[in-house]
C-alpha cells in the first residue's frame, strides 16, 4: 500500500482504536504493546514505529481518553438546575460508550495516583470541573433554584456524589442501571433543593 | 540466623510491610518483585519463595489490603444519625494511615475491573458496605433522626458520595484537608436531614 497521507490518517485511527479496546479490555495495567499488536493484528515491531517505549504508549492513551472525553457528545443544557443535572448525567455511565470511558478514567487513576506529575494534572483538571459546577449552582441559585450557600461547596459535594456513583456502577452495572443512577442522581439534587434542616443537626453532627 | 517460627513469622511481617510501602508509592501498577525485593533489600530470588509468580505477588497483595481494612481502628458509633456519620468518616482518607489505605483501594480498581472474578468480588464488597449502611440509615429513621425514604437508596447515595470525596481528595490533598472532609459529608448529612421540599422539583428533574 502507498504510504499516502491518508494511509496514514487512516492507521493513525486504527491504532487508537486498537489502544482504546485494550484499555476498555484490560485497562492501563494490561496496555501491553503486544496487546495493541494483537487488537491490530500487526507486530509489535510496527508498534514500536508509532511509541518507540511504553511511556510513550501510556501517553498516547492518556491523551486518547482526554481527546475523547472533551469532545463526547453533551445533553442540551437549560439553564438553573437542569443545566447542573445534565451536567452530573454527562458524566455519569449511563450509555455502553460513556461505560466504556469511564472505565478508563477510573483505570488511569492508579498510574496517575503514582505519578507526581500527572496527580497534579488530575487535581487541576478535577478543579476545573468542579469551577464549571460551581457557576452552574451559582446560576441555578440566582434563579431561586438551589437555595444560598457557598457554591463551591455545593459542586464539590455534587462532584463527590457522581464520582462515587460512577465507581458503583461500573463494578455492579445490575444494582446501578442507567434509571437507578438517575434516580439517585435527582434524590441527590431533590435533598441539595431542600430548605436547609431546622434544629438538631449541629448537636448530632458536630 | 535460625529457621525458627519466629523468624518465619518476622520475615512474613517485613514483606507485608515491604508490599505495602512499595503500594503506597507506585500502586498496583508499579507492584514488581524487582519493586518488593528493593524494599526488603533482598534479591528477587528471595522474594520467589513467597511468590513464584508475579500472580501470587497481586493476590497476596489485594488480601492484605483486605485484612488491613477488616482490622483498621473505628469510630465509637454511637446510634442513629451518628453511627451513620461515623460509618462514613472510617471511609474518609482524613489520616496519613487512612490515606494509604485508600490510595491502595482506588489503586486496586484497575486490576479489579480488568478481571471478571475479582470485580465480581468487589462488587459484593461494596453492596455489603451498602447493606451495613441500609442497616444504619433505618435505625436512624426508626429514631427520627432522619426523614422516611428507602434506606438502601440513601445508603446508595451516601456510598456514593464518600467513595466520591475519597477520590478527590487523593489527587487534591490541599483542595481537601480533613477538616473540609468532614464539613462536605456533614453538608451531605445535613440535606439528607432536611425536610423534602414542596413542589418545584418535579418539574425541574423529571
Amino acid at each position: 500500500m502507498p504510504r499516502t497521507k491518508g494511509n496514514h490518517e487512516a492507521r493513525r485511527r486504527d491504532v487508537s482504536e486498537a489502544v482504546w479496546r485494550v484499555l476498555v479490555a484490560h485497562g492501563f495495567g494490561g496496555l501491553t504493546m503486544r496487546a495493541v499488536a494483537a487488537e491490530l493484528d500487526a507486530t509489535t515491531g510496527l508498534l514500536t514505529h508509532y511509541f518507540p517505549a511504553k511511556r510513550d504508549l501510556v501517553a498516547y492513551a492518556l491523551d486518547l481518553l482526554e481527546r475523547r472525553s472533551a469532545s463526547r457528545p453533551r445533553r442540551a443544557a437549560g439553564k438553573g438546575l437542569s443545566a447542573v443535572r445534565a451536567a452530573l448525567l454527562d458524566i455519569l455511565p449511563l450509555t455502553d460508550e460513556a461505560t466504556d470511558s469511564n472505565r478508563i478514567w477510573v483505570s488511569s487513576w492508579d498510574a496517575a495516583l503514582a505519578n507526581p506529575e500527572l496527580s497534579d494534572d488530575y487535581a487541576r483538571k478535577y478543579a476545573k470541573s468542579r469551577e464549571k459546577l460551581r457557576d452552574l449552582v451559582a446560576a441555578a441559585q440566582q434563579l431561586g433554584e438551589l437555595p444560598d450557600g457557598d457554591p463551591a461547596r455545593i459542586a464539590a459535594g455534587a462532584q463527590s456524589f457522581v464520582l462515587g456513583l460512577v465507581v458503583q456502577a461500573l463494578f455492579d452495572p445490575p444494582a446501578f442501571p442507567s434509571h437507578r443512577q438517575a434516580e439517585l442522581l435527582d434524590d441527590y439534587l431533590a435533598t441539595l433543593n431542600s430548605p436547609p434542616s431546622s434544629g438538631g443537626d449541629h448537636e448530632i453532627l458536630s
